[in-house]
């Protein structure tokens, strides 16, 4: 008898029919003699309501009280799916994070997992029943409830999936699994029958919200083997889990267009030590994620262009940022251009396969797609491009590493 | 430096704005120097839209998950009051049951409060917040939540007001006070400044629905002083608290119409030792109340009839059972009447003035309204009249009582 963990997101338990489907599901599991975990998320548009009214009583609302008030919409569909399980005669518990025992640090709306205290969880599966545990939740060490930030009813399915070491954490959806690339740009795009966690990260931090990155990295670290697939139809999605033999033979397994960056430019800044940790310092103490980072040398030697980008909402304080510094570093000029979008190949086999990114250069120009700005990791290569040209360039690539021809 | 509790109900927190008003109140009340603990239910009609989503889901649902889902509702008026009060300087923190300490029995759905730990409620108070309290709502000793049943906010009140030693719980609803009788049948009714736990005890449990009986009970083990108020305006409501000496020279102090009740008559039962028992122990069986119960020996002298009255709503159910017990015993005849209303005296002098029967019964007859049943306690004297004759009735005895001319 093995342990086996559903996960249900926001659409999936969205309203008290889907509940009722999800009910059947958890309970056909159930009935193949495997012990089940479930985790939910709130239903539907309940944690946006409830931000909505929170809105109106408060600016600036305290971090404690956001979590006291946003982890009730889990605990409404934990309840909820547990009644509609004994309703067809599956025995099932509904529990908090705190009562399923998952310990988070003492810092509100964004606490990482620190523990889960595996003994309610236990006894309730040892009774014969499913449990049925809010995502997204545990509580700290004062008993106050706390959240643990966006995506965060994956992470709280991969780590209780692996504290109790399940044989696997199937994660459910509204896509059927993972893409070589957005089937909406490359109608010929194919789903993967698995995909490791470093790709998938990849692909994750890039843009393809189907995953959010914590819960990749959590499943990395302890080996848990994902299962991402459709809460509509019964077909196998996607395995995320450690690489294959067969997947790190193949250079290229996803491609993924980021939209949503900016670039900007600060030019002639004076070549001096600390120009850069000033620049990044003072986004980052604003909380301004900068992506790629390009420094180069100004042909007169004692300059340097710098460019990087950030994502587009964060692209106005960027800038005000960036013009403040570059006057206090005695820089020419900033320049920025929220018109364009990231192109990244990504493959764990990359490592090993020196000639990608020279091939993904040669396929772009050929296509007379200029590249604005590259930046490469061991698994993943990202090109700038206009953003008009973001999918086109998207669709050629997928050509060009015969994506659309595989069958896995 | 005194202890003050706050209770706001369903209607009081029911919008946004509605929370920044109860927040102002709070804050006022803090001002003068008092610390301020606030038990608030959920807003407006929360709760009945969680349980119509329970009804979608289940057909019987569990207890527990009934506790685990209904919960939810206090827990987002505490969060969105403590943010309102930040929001105007006022520190605050909302507590959940269990983090309040609040200990009930191990009983779904209508657990009695056993226990109140302070240590949380102390230090929050300590720290200079006000603590935000989910009302109707604790935990087990397993951690479960549970709910304290019908009214249950107002006994959470009032419970943690008695185990901090406050001042006075001010129970905010709205109405604005006790009145002689319902204003909207009397329109002379007056306000008492203040009515003894007895009979306001006799009141509620008369339909008099502005605070539960548990409440009242609770308040009156403890002699906790409740304000019962308007939260709509700022002028002072009703006091309850223990009779003073005035109050029990008066012999009736407020007048109570129930139009909610039925009567059922067993006709010809014969007249045997466990006759009583065998009827009313098959009502409780099925958890139907009964109140006024008079048997009357019949002519013949080996049978009795029985009559008593049940809520409306419980009438059917209740015939049936008759009906069933009646064959059992050889009665002759079941008959019923869902057109009665009962009128009710209540005071705490009644017991000191034999008199008030008797003028109640010339009253009524000198109006020509037939009294079909009578009952009596110490501080409490019924009639069950006709339907049609019950708001008459109590206008002819608020008036026969001089209850349109005193000044309290």
């Amino acid at each position: 008898m093995a342990i086996i963990v559903h996960k249900y997101g926001g659409t999936s338990v969205g309203t008290a029919e889907k509940i009722k489907n999800v009910a059947c599901r958890v309970k056909k599991t159930r009935d193949q003699g495997d012990e089940v975990l479930v985790i939910v998320s709130a239903m539907g548009h309940t944690t946006d309501e409830l931000i909505e009214l929170m809105n109106k009583v408060s600016e600036n609302p305290d971090p404690r009280e956001y979590d006291m008030l946003v982890s009730t919409g889990e605990q409404v569909s934990a309840a909820l799916l547990a009644m509609a399980l004994q309703s067809i005669g599956c025995p099932a518990v509904s529990l908090t994070g705190g009562q399923a025992g998952v310990i988070t640090e003492d810092i509100y709306k964004k606490a990482r997992i620190k523990e889960i205290k595996l003994d309610r969880i236990k006894k309730e599966l040892k009774a014969g029943k499913v449990a049925v545990i809010t995502g997204f939740q545990g509580v700290d060490s004062k008993g106050d409830i706390i959240t643990i930030g966006r995506g965060g009813s994956d992470t709280s399915a991969v780590a209780i999936a692996a504290a109790l070491n399940a044989k696997v954490c199937e994660i459910y959806t509204d896509v059927d699994g993972v893409y070589t690339t957005d089937p909406r740009i490359v109608p010929e795009a194919k789903k993967l029958k698995s995909i490791s966690y470093e790709e998938m990260l990849e692909l994750a931090s890039l843009g393809a919200q189907v995953l959010h990155p914590r819960s990749i990295e959590c499943a990395s670290i302890y080996g848990m083997v994902i299962h991402l697939r459709s809460s509509l139809n019964e077909s196998e999605g996607t395995y995320i889990k450690e690489a294959t033999k067969m997947e790190k033979k193949e250079a290229v397994r996803g491609i993924a267009l980021d939209e949503n960056i900016a670039k900007i430019g600060i030019l002639k800044v004076p070549d001096k030590p600390g120009t850069a940790s000033k620049i990044f310092g003072a986004l980052a103490d604003e909380k301004i994620n900068v992506d790629m980072i390009i420094q180069s040398i100004h042909s007169q030697g004692t300059q340097a262009d710098m460019a990087f980008t950030v994502d587009t909402p964060d692209l106005k304080k960027a800038v005000e940022i960036a013009k403040r510094v570059a006057k206090e570093l005695g820089a020419a000029e900033v320049i920025s251009d929220p018109d364009v979008a990231k192109v990244s190949l990504v493959g764990i086999g990359m490592v090993s396969q020196p000639g990608t990114a020279s091939k993904m250069f040669k396929a772009l120009s050929e296509s007379k797609i200029n590249i604005q700005m590259i930046s490469t990791s061991e698994i993943k290569i990202s090109c700038v491009v206009k953003f008009e040209e973001g999918k086109k360039a998207v669709q050629v690539l997928h050509k060009a590493f015969g994506l659309d021809k595989i069958s896995q």
